[in-house]
């Protein structure tokens, strides 16, 4: 029988987000998807500055971009007036107080952005087989590397195969056979449901946002409108809601009938269509399963575990997100690094997200269906969030203010943030040490967060780049040194280098045996030592004053394409001298560590100091989750 | 007999982008290249900063940077010392004082650059014969429409075809059949002459600027370092030069002979080689034709008008834009706006721009054969330069800052300025009137030159867009109307649509007839009136606070998407209300009005006041060249 690490079943965003991942790092996959080709038109197709940002990770952005997408930078407010509709305001997508590297949403059909992710996996060695679904599965145990079998089955019932494999995941969507086995439950949070009509077309019309995401409340009825690719636009129109006196969940209506709706809600602006690229009616219910694996052999994820309105777009990069995390936690398992129990993590991370998620989206339609603020309103609001950023402390904020801020952070997407556990430092995690630094005692990151963006100058090529995107999407976790004045932390880097490479150090434990060292290219850039940790260097100095051979030990001089100097001026902290340290609320002169998880969240600041102590603090972090004993008095613990 | 619009001979980047132009813009071309496939490695690969701004304003950028080209910020400078070579000092290769989108070198193979533009003539339906060469020319004017008849044949002589054609273009590189066969001279500049050799590789080595462009002087001889795609480095390693004692133009050395030097060199540090993917050994003189064309029907461009060292990076860019200067100027001619004069000032503006190439080149040599500058002086020298272009008045400056100032300007590509003439106006310009405003009185723009860049907010889509390349390489003139405040300019921006729009004037006389005007779809961007104008309206107001329908006139409102807000900071400017009016030194309440050349450079700037005058001037400015009279008393001068 054929054996696989892993069975994926669909091929939307989230079971392609986990091939892709998974293929570039070497696993073995069978990939099925139940429709004869990718998505051919409309669907979900909107991309979050913060997905934008793990695209690039991916190095998918530009190929994303080529297919030259729309780009929402404000959303515009209509509400009914005298003479049909008016404009009430308009606001950021991603106003300035959130430290986005692209503050605008991308929006691109779905089956474009599934090419692009296809290529990708196909160039990697997997092939997704189609129109194939699942038959049957069981985690019998029978072959204790490989405890799951599967059986697939072509759509038309003319072929089956049967295969063992360590990791079966669905990403089915919001019908998952899967989901149905296992028995997992559906909860859904709220009694309330929608049918949304939505299309796709070309329009001609002198309604003046026709470009720009609306949301339009009319006498009517209500509308959204969001612009896409090739001079496209999207309207979602809702058809019925359960606070109708006829309300049915089946209740729907023609492309025609939409567009009569269309005409009058627009109005005193006209409308009419070039052409209809799709058109779809579907019921929209509040949706997430209890539970996203049972036994941390059969996942799921994306759709198959929440459903919910289209209206903010999140749908796709929340599969993202759900992927990526379970990807290298899998691989981190897989490869011999993490304990299997870290797997758990998987659900208790993302399960939260998606509560997250669903609370937004019904204060979301809260926030639609009552009072619109005015433009006034939503000036102060980016004004006093800004200042808010640059000053580090809080004025007084009005509940529109508070709800509006705490929705853009969370639609950018960068709003997600995990909970303390094992890979997110807290004062709870069982590595204790008084060099862990918490937000705002030491430093502004908060672990479970994104890492802040920052400029930088990369020294070997003075390249002025992008830190956050400086190591792909590789597995590993990124060991950000912050090295602060070279004059003044010498003695401290020299002492983390020694107790870096020292015998039972984390690093030392899970670096590649003497064997497999000398075997790795002299033109490896990022995992020189280890698969699980790439290593980068960041002093507050002029580029011109650094040179890698003299003033970096071997080890860290080793990754000479990841040293940079922090000498770009940034205009969200203009006085700091070295804008990056500033940025992460780090010492200018002494610096500090940053260790980052493989999917770009902060996992543990740690102080540089001499001795030994910022090794033994990283030990500590590491030792609590990594599968041999590392370190010393602390791992233990 | 088959009848072309043009034949262009030769397929390298001149050849290329000449056919890319004419292929979009509806041209019927035959193109024929006489190597059997485009180059396979090495050559020229230096895209300037201005460059890339071309390639993008052609859609290719994105191609380009796909192949993740090596990106040069910083120069290297480094000498003899005691012990083999030292650093001496680095400077930016596009510093701050030159407002550049892309202030960096973009190094990709020139085999690579061609596919791109191959592709994209080949989209438009034109396909390169290879390998085919040129047999002979006439121009006989048998034919009054197609003078010119050409004959070509297959490498291998199995086949010939002769044809007719408006034009004839040799892209042919240093050695021209047509230049020959024309009898053009090239004019050698200086007897000096080099031989170089050139070698692209993957090396491993210690030394530390191996990422960086690098001038390296030792006792051994000397190298030139450029970073290059995948890895590779090139070096030029100069074997000969006429100053040395055994001078011979016709001196070789074989890639074991040019690594051992470059070993040597290199001391104290080591260099091995992985993989050499390319060496050759070429000669190099400073020559340019005497002429670019006789007849106004058969023209050259590119290598073929001029050589010279490769150190700068200069020939691929030199071709872009002889072939773009060209490509507009055949195209307004044949399609019935311009007079057939102005083909004359393809040599003209172009020779001018080689002259100061090898002017530059020379000086360049020069400089790294004289006593190299320090740090020091090279910091102040950037220092200086920023407080120039911010403060606006000229400090004190020492030899070498001018030099170095000059230089940058001009490897960065910014320093191209055309010399007045029709279409760069000057107060020597046919068209006479107080309204047009010239270089630090009303305007900081110099006609002749680029376009400053400048960052606004589109008001259709509220999206943040590079204005400079809003207009897309469409062969029109491009009008900026920066409308000012629209409080302030409401009754000058509705009298110069008034005047726009009268019967005689530039543009009435230039836009579709009624019929064809009919047909333009409801869909079109840029040139909804007339093929030879694209207009942009710029208003020095916060985008919200801009409704495209009530506050501009009719005419000006059809260009739906080049309305912009000019409300988005910028740090060159960071006092200024509106920074594009600031940076183009438009007055932020009046605005004015920027006419810019289908090629990005400025044609001429004009005070946008109450009453006709305004418009006149343009009639007065167009009259000057178009084929039929336009305008009133000032066109008819």
């Amino acid at each position: 029988m054929e054996k696989y690490d892993i069975v994926i079943i669909g091929a939307g965003p989230v079971g392609l987000t986990l091939s892709m991942c998974l293929a570039r790092w070497g696993y073995k996959i069978k990939h099925i998807d139940n429709r004869p080709e990718p998505t051919p038109t409309g669907r979900a197709d909107g991309i979050q500055p913060r997905s934008l940002d793990l695209l690039r990770n991916m190095g998918l952005k530009r190929k994303i971009m080529a297919y030259e997408p729309a780009k929402v930078y404000e959303v515009a407010f209509w509400d009914p007036s005298a003479n049909g509709i008016h404009r009430t305001g308009t606001w950021a997508s991603c106003p300035k107080f959130i430290d986005a590297r692209y503050p605008f949403t991308t929006l691109l059909h779905q089956g474009l952005i599934e090419r692009v992710f296809i290529e990708d996996i196909e160039k990697h060695g997997v092939q997704i087989q189609r129109p194939w679904t699942i038959a049957g599965f069981k985690n019998d145990g029978e072959d204790p590397i490989y405890p799951v079998e599967v059986s697939l089955a072509h759509v038309d019932g003319s072929a089956k195969e049967t295969m063992r494999t360590k990791y079966l995941f669905s990403g089915e969507g919001a019908r998952s056979f899967v989901r149905e086995q296992l028995g997992v439950k559906i909860h859904h949070k709220d009694p309330i449901a929608y049918v949304w009509g939505v299309m796709d077309g070309v329009v001609r019309t002198d309604f003046p946002d026709i470009k720009m995401k609306c949301t339009i409340h009319s006498d009517a009825g209500s509308i959204m409108v969001i612009p896409r690719e090739n001079n496209m636009v999207r309207l979602y129109i809702q058809i019925a809601s359960s606070t109708d006196k006829d309300w049915h969940p089946r209740r729907t209506a023609t492309a025609e009938e939409v567009q009569a709706t269309a005409k009058r809600i627009l109005k005193p602006y006209y409308i009419e269509w070039d052409r209809v690229e799709w058109y779809s009616v579907y019921p929209i219910g509040q949706g997430i399963a209890e539970r996203y694996t049972l036994d941390e052999r059969v996942f799921m994820g994306g759709d198959c575990c929440h459903t919910h309105s289209p209206k903010a777009g999140q749908g796709m990069n929340t599969a993202f997100l759900d992927a990526v995390n379970l990807a290298w936690k899998i691989h981190h398992v897989e490869s011999g690094f993490a304990a299997r129990h870290i797997l758990t993590s998987y659900e208790s991370e993302r399960k939260l997200i998606a509560e997250n998620l669903l609370d937004f989206d019904a204060r979301y339609a809260k926030l639609f269906s009552t009072r619109l603020p005015s433009a006034g309103e939503v000036g102060s609001a980016n004004a006093q969030a800004v200042a808010t950023a640059a000053q580090q402390h809080e004025p007084e904020e009005n509940e529109f203010v508070k709800t509006f801020k705490a929705s853009c952070e969370f639609t950018s997407g960068y709003g997600v943030a995990y909970n303390p556990n094992l890979f997110n430092w807290s004062p709870f995690h069982p590595a204790q040490s008084p060099l862990f630094l918490r937000h705002q005692h030491g430093t502004l990151l908060r672990t479970g967060r994104i890492l802040t963006p920052a400029t930088v100058t990369r020294v070997v090529d003075a390249n002025i780049v992008h830190l956050e995107q400086e190591v792909p999407l590789n597995g590993s976790f990124r060991i950000y040194i912050f090295a602060g004045k070279p004059t003044v932390t010498q003695r401290a880097l020299a002492d983390f280098c020694t107790h870096l490479t020292a015998p039972r150090s984390f690093f030392s434990t899970y670096s590649y045996p003497a064997a497999e060292q000398e075997k790795v290219s002299y033109h490896e850039l990022h995992n020189p030592h280890s698969a699980f940790f790439t290593l980068c260097t960041v002093f507050s100095a002029p580029r011109s004053s650094i040179s890698i051979n003299s003033m970096l030990p071997p080890v860290l001089a080793r990754y000479r394409d990841h040293v940079y100097a922090d000498d770009v001026w940034d205009q969200r902290v203009q006085d700091a001298k070295a804008a990056a340290h500033a940025k992460m609320g780090l010492d200018e002169a002494h610096g500090g560590i940053v260790v980052v998880r493989p999917d770009g969240y902060v996992s543990c600041v740690v102080k540089l100091v001499e001795g030994k102590g910022t090794v033994e603090a990283l030990n500590g972090y590491f030792g609590a989750f990594v599968q041999k004993r590392v370190g010393g008095e602390i791992a233990s613990l």
